[in-house]
């Protein structure tokens, strides 16, 4: 059997993480015992939430314990198998981590997927993966948009801004303006994916900020969907609709940070009788077929871009991760494995 | 005809306001034009929010110019009329200001009351008024109470506060935790109001805070109804459950102060699917007859205790309202000037 090299966390990061809260080591590969199967897996997903799971700190998921490869969703093929249902060969997608090599269980959270069915089987970790289902639902279910809506996404040449900034549209926004860091994720975010104005945050205060997304939507935002945090989430506060609704996803300026921020103008609130509502795609998990059904379809028609940014070799996976969080990505950050 | 003592706001308070902002000055009462009625105020509403007009920022509410009397919703009698519907010697509720007379318009603000339908004519400036419409409408409305749901008020002895915990409890609310300021207010809040725990915030910090409402709801809050912010508000965030609602009414913490905490753990709100939701009594002006009845029948069974804090003498406004921020209330904060 070959060697299974796994990416552990041996330190919990405090604030940044560095290369130190991390090791690759070389195992050798597990035996199954009845129930059990092997994957083999091709590529992880690396999202911010994992950042999350580095902390020792009560969330909706138990931290990674030290000494574990680091948690993440990866699509891989069964190598062998001593449990029903699983056959070698077959594709996988599942919850494991950033190693050659995983252990499977029979009624786990680990699926058969159809690699034919997807233009590239790493779609299962983008479009039609958490990420696509995050944009999908937490826009369609969180934000509760109606047709005319000025709609505003943070972190929107992200994995998930820039699916929101398309299903919006897709779904009968009025006007989408995304905000994005440097002038070629803008340029991105209106020539490649059909945002009607792009904000770039870089070099601007919250003043700033908040003249910029008030330049574009003078009588105020219906929603926004919310990646970022800090300076970005308080001046779009400042440019609240009365009833806005925040779609609160994620908060990518705080995950490495030791003070959280939060949201400072949470008074404009009251002012706008608006609201700010937590989503986390696993809510919607008995929904996923459905959601992506019909991303799937916008894809096939042309509507939908969805742009992937892989990275080769578990020796990488430390700077391919880190990218996430210095915005160096072009769309989703998957890591090739095998 | 007598003279009119107006008090008037005259600078723009800069954090906390001070004497200096304000100026007692006598004048002649105004000269009537057709449509218009003279109103000797009696009672003056004093309120949190009436810090927030004497701010220049864009609210619901325009500023209180510089040089008008401080605006307040206040009872008073009808001294002249030469508007329709409007006769001398009526009771009047209406926004208007904290002066001896006011100057009311036909088709205003400003609506005739049945002061023999209440014990004290000032209830409509409490448990009938505002404060009262905001506890019931906050409560049912906007945190959408389930029975058996565990409770947090904060600002929990306050004038709406006191009422919201009554409220949950005749609700179904399975618990009701306050936290006030100083033992006597928690003693209120379990002795007087029913509350079926305190928690006293003074000399806690977040952390100290987070874990006396972990030791009161171990399981998390259900619902936050929030009047205060700050680390009040961050440690409630700690003690969420499974899709809890916050409606937030008020910040009083903040309202004096010139940098803004709002929520620093909002992060919270994506472990648990919770949301925060701003509430303002004017969305519910329509209504205020239905929850008007609920509320004076609750009164008159005995289920309601509405206390007013009455302070007398309109050369006494400044330091009845900054009674408000320093807790020294007990009950509505009502200033007599007639």
């Amino acid at each position: 059997m070959p060697d299974n090299r796994r990416f552990l966390l041996v330190r919990r990061p405090n604030g940044e993480p560095v290369e130190e809260d991390f090791s690759l080591v070389t195992e050798p590969v597990p035996e199954l015992a009845d129930g059990q199967f092997l994957i083999r897996n091709h590529y992880a997903s690396l999202d911010p939430a994992i950042r999350g799971w580095m902390d020792d700190a009560p969330s909706y998921m138990p931290p990674i314990p030290l000494g574990d490869p680091v948690r993440a969703t990866t699509v891989g093929v069964v190598e062998a198998s001593k449990a029903e249902g699983f056959v070698p060969g077959q594709w996988v997608l599942g919850l494991n981590g950033i190693e050659d090599y995983s252990v499977g269980v029979a009624g786990g959270f680990t699926q058969p997927i159809d690699a034919d069915a997807v233009p590239s089987v790493t779609n299962y970790l983008s479009v039609l993966g958490a990420v696509g289902m995050t944009a999908y639902f937490g826009y369609i279910e969180v934000c509760e948009p109606r047709p005319g809506d000025v709609v505003l996404v943070t972190g929107a040449a992200g994995a998930v801004g820039s699916l929101v900034g398309q299903i919006a549209k897709i779904k009968g926004a009025g006007k989408v303006i995304g905000i994005a860091g440097g002038a070629e994720k803008c340029a991105r975010l209106t020539g490649r994916y059909g945002f009607d104005a792009a904000i770039d945050y870089r070099g601007k205060d919250v003043r700033a900020l908040t003249d910029a997304i008030r330049a574009e939507a003078p009588e105020g935002v219906d929603i926004i969907f919310e990646n970022v945090g800090g300076d970005i989430l308080d001046a779009g506060l400042m440019n609240l609709r009365h009833g806005a609704r925040i779609g609160l996803c994620g908060l990518i300026s705080e995950y490495n940070t030791l003070e959280k921020v939060g949201a400072r103008n949470i008074w404009q609130l009251i002012v706008h009788r608006a609201s700010i509502r937590g989503l986390l795609v696993a809510d919607y998990i008995a929904r996923f077929a459905e959601g992506g059904a019909e991303m799937a379809a916008w894809l096939q028609q042309g509507k939908l871009v969805a742009d992937e940014h892989v990275d080769a070799g578990i020796e990488n996976s430390f700077d391919a991760f880190m990218r996430l969080f210095a915005g160096s990505n072009q769309g989703k950050m998957i890591l090739k494995i095998a």
